[in-house]
């Protein structure tokens, strides 16, 4: 019988095996995909990519055990060869190639030039050919800095005592409602795909006091704009037991700053791939919905046509206002008016036209919507009166204010729009592996 | 101006605050639902629920600064009260209120008895009032273990190079085909809800070598049984440049290995109050698909009926005979029949009518599917040809192995049959926060 005992050691080297070890003059095994082919005439430079970054090697015609023209562009090989210093090559060091084993071959030539620093190509072109478009190091390092992002959302909620959870996509109704579901038949029943995780997570703060969940929402919505799409990534998390709304924009605050370091300090290579400088997130200023608007009336000679909506064209400005002002890549801004927020909102006692709730602009857009949520059954039933809604369908919702919740309330983050921002693209789609619009629904 | 400056610390402690601090006789303040009221007469016990366990803490007339009326159960409260030790209290200690500040109220008494330590209760019944039982602690405790599972699946995989994705859940076409799809209308579009990341996942290996990804996966299976759901978590992953389908067998026990030492030491209390022993995974025997059917007739004196597959009794039998003979609780069953795997699957060159993959049981039940897949273009077109299928709406999928994909392979795990199985639970839904099946849509 045979067993299986865990993960074992391989012969192939990766890069830092050769940064950290002491490899030069020594002959060693490493693997990847051929990215590029330099000829020199004698030399030719064979540049392998690997996930850590890429790797030169160097054929001489000879020296090496296979004939030139075996060599392509995207054919996946293992080779062997001694490491030499070499500043001029990626990582200071390069392989002199004694032995190349092919282990595949492309059959066509590359549709696209995936090599080339900066693919001179259209978004359209590279979403069509996004599985080989993301070869290409840049394209593919924004996606690496994305999972930073996440990974910076657990592990910092993680640290404060919340627990992860996984709420359903397919349910009986939307938790915010209206217009923007998307609709399937499940088993002769109606159903739709979450536009949030809201209700579940509110269920889940009277069980773990708090929750987070990274997870797709789906939102159907006929913008066809440069910051909307119809599948992103919601960072979503909830939080019983707050004194105020303000414990929610801390939080929020606190998950920035930690992510930021640690892209500084894990994703170093990526940042510079970029040229990225990251945002500031020590202090955030925090400014009321409605001296917002003011302020950047004001500075910017543009007149309030809505006092109960930000226009996208304001977002921006109250971005740029705050960034002249105080040198500020985000602001929170607060005190939305109730009847731009859902029926869970929590009211604000001392006006209740307007709502204990924020949205984080960053940069001038919005990556975050948030607030307390109202606890109180009654008060909740209250509200949904006034706006004329009945509990249909959310019995199992109004249940546990009914068998009592703690004062609370979360928020969700846009992945995409928040990794947009960071490295400075000004399309959402650059920053979704593979987006879901309005006309895209492939590959 | 007002700044946030990030998540402050609050006045109130957790139950680790306060064992890890010297708060024997000092004053502190705490929060948490009221979990259960034990009335002695001149002294109530108070037991509070919090996150972390419960708190038992004891209110005393003429002490306290509320009426004994005013305590109930479920509703939220923050406490002050001098610590003191007690050995029969959860956690060695208690507190002695003196102060009792109602944060919110029930309106409704409690209609199943969740701060009992069993519920006597059906299936049925917790899963109707799912936001209600999982307060209880036993319930509650399960999903601890899966979060730790996750966790586990992530942290083990991200230190061996991979990197997470996030794939689209509706697209134009399913991985596998077939009947079991979820269909969508997509703005005058036909789509589906993927069924798996297979492709993507494929396709991510062309940039980043090691992929994975812990999402949801859909299948509109009409199978009504205790391990299946027609929405469930899939674990994936998949790796570039393998020696053989073997190295997918060694990362997958390596992940087991790491869980299992994560769930030991950071989810010991979930274990206890769940009674868990945790399984083995240190060595795991692998069989032939046909061998393993061979040994398990023969022990069992059962007749092998269908030589192309394994029926899920043949499988317990299966996990029973490697349990006996070698005290293992996972075995390994390779090389499955190629007529009953993906057109992907790489079919074993010594004898093509089986293939180079396996499933992994765990105590007689199939929680993984894996296997080496096809990477080279031509050997792919025609195992389609040979199935009679067209590559029309895989275009994008075709696309990487024209242009270079390394030998590789992966696997998904179904998080909610391994917890099932860790915990001893003889239904998925039991590990499932909102289970989603035939005749169950909420809540």
């Amino acid at each position: 019988m045979e067993f299986v005992t865990g993960a074992t050691e391989k012969e192939v080297l990766s890069i830092p095996d050769i940064l950290e070890g002491d490899y030069e003059g020594k002959e060693i095994k490493i693997n990847g995909a051929i990215h590029k082919i330099r000829d020199m005439g004698d030399v030719v430079f064979v540049v392998l990519r690997k996930r850590e970054g890429l790797v030169q090697a160097v054929y001489e015609e000879g020296a090496t055990n296979i004939s030139r023209k075996d060599l392509c562009e995207e054919a996946t090989v293992e080779i062997t060869g001694a490491v030499a210093k070499e500043e001029r090559a990626p990582h200071g060091f390069e392989i002199r190639l004694k032995e190349v084993r092919i282990l595949s071959r492309p059959t066509e030539p590359m549709p696209i030039a995936v090599n080339k620093w900066k693919m001179n190509t259209s978004l359209e072109t590279k979403l069509d050919l996004r599985p080989l478009s993301l070869r290409n190091v840049k394209e593919r390092a924004k996606f690496r800095i994305q999972e930073g992002i996440v990974r910076g959302f657990r592990d910092f909620l993680h640290g404060q005592g919340f627990t992860e959870i996984r709420s359903p996509k397919i349910g009986a109704r939307g938790a915010e409602g209206g217009a923007n579901l998307f609709r399937l038949e499940y088993f002769h029943k109606h159903a739709v795909l979450a536009q949030s995780p809201q209700f579940y997570k509110q269920m889940m703060v009277g069980v773990f006091d708090r929750v987070f969940e990274a997870a797709p929402v789906f939102r159907a919505e006929k913008h066809n704009t440069k910051r909307h799409l119809n599948e992103y990534t919601s960072l979503d998390f909830e939080m019983g037991y707050i004194d105020s709304f303000e414990d929610i924009m801390e939080m929020e605050t606190g998950f920035l700053q930690y992510t930021m370091k640690l892209l500084e300090t894990e994703y170093e290579k990526e940042l510079e791939i970029l040229e990225v400088t990251l945002p500031k997130a020590d202090k955030i200023p925090q400014v009321r919905f409605d001296k917002a608007k003011e302020l950047a009336a004001e500075k910017y000679n543009r007149k309030i046509r809505n006092p109960y909506d930000l226009e996208p064209e304001e977002e921006a400005l109250i971005g740029q206002y705050f960034k002249e002002e105080m040198d500020a890549d985000f602001v929170f801004v607060t005190h939305y008016p109730s009847k731009k927020r859902p029926f869970y909102a929590m009211d604000d006692p001392e006006d209740t036209t307007f709502t204990l709730s924020f949205d984080l602009l960053f940069r001038g857009l919005e990556i975050t919507t948030g607030g307390q949520r109202i606890h109180e059954y009654q008060m909740l039933v209250d509200k949904m009166a006034e706006r004329g809604m009945t509990d249909e369908g959310m019995e199992q919702y109004m249940m546990i204010f009914k068998h009592g919740m703690p004062p609370h309330g979360g928020l969700g983050i846009g992945l995409e729009r928040l990794t947009m921002k960071i490295l400075g693209e000004e399309n959402v789609r650059e920053t979704t592996l593979f987006p879901r619009d309005l006309n895209r629904l492939e590959p």
